[in-house]
């Protein structure tokens, strides 16, 4: 693990929580982007060490939907950023940890990602995240 | 905001979660404390940039106790990182955002915290937290 990447919220509407991120804690919205695999639109907030990912379900569908309906809006996973993810994953299967992604798939950013099952984590979803060469950090 | 210097999780059991931290995902546990005014035992996990804090209630009363009976064990809240925590707390109700503490209160690793209220932040809960000067980082 080389630390923390960012955090992900679930937001109702980017558009008004930008407005608090940026207007009221003076923080930089860096980009916005659609990642269709996860059915959200993500903004990224520079906070700083780590980034804050905000996530917009696009549909009712959306894994971010279906989290917001249960549970309200609120922080939803972190991620640590990796190298090398195929084998990353195959340490934490060897420690014992449940993973959702035994795969790494497309998330924002360009990166690959690969969540952890949150009952391996005591409640946490934990996500795996190896930015591409050519985004970069 | 210079940063974020932690994140808040809630745990049932911190021996149990502790070995899933520094055994499984193999980060490293740097102490554990009580804050008898929070009614928590905390354990600091270092994740590089910031640390996981992770917060087991000592009693049913705890807020965290209140957290983990409502929603079930996960992520609490997320702390920034503060010079100055007076001032800032100025700065964040004149622009708007109703904070729980008006007046900031000892919180662990001997800073100084000042939570706003979660509806004030799209449902997350923030925190903010200065170090002082003999605990430094």
């Amino acid at each position: 693990m080389n630390g923390v990447d960012h955090i992900g919220i679930a937001v109702s509407s980017l558009e008004e929580t930008l407005r608090f991120y940026t207007e009221q804690l003076g923080l930089i919205h860096m980009k916005t982007e659609e990642v269709p695999t996860q059915k959200v639109k993500v903004a990224f907030i520079d906070a700083g060490n780590v980034k804050l990912e905000l996530l917009e379900p696009l549909d009712s569908e959306s894994p971010v939907a279906v989290f917001i309906e249960k549970r309200g809006q609120g922080i939803h996973h972190v991620a640590f950023k990796v190298n090398n993810i195929e084998e990353r994953i195959q340490e934490m299967k060897e420690r014992g940890i449940r993973m959702i992604d035994e795969v790494p798939r497309p998330g924002a950013g360009g990166a690959d990602v690969a969540f952890m099952h949150p009952k391996a984590a005591h409640g946490v979803l934990f996500e795996l995240c190896e930015k591409s060469k050519t985004e970069g950090e």
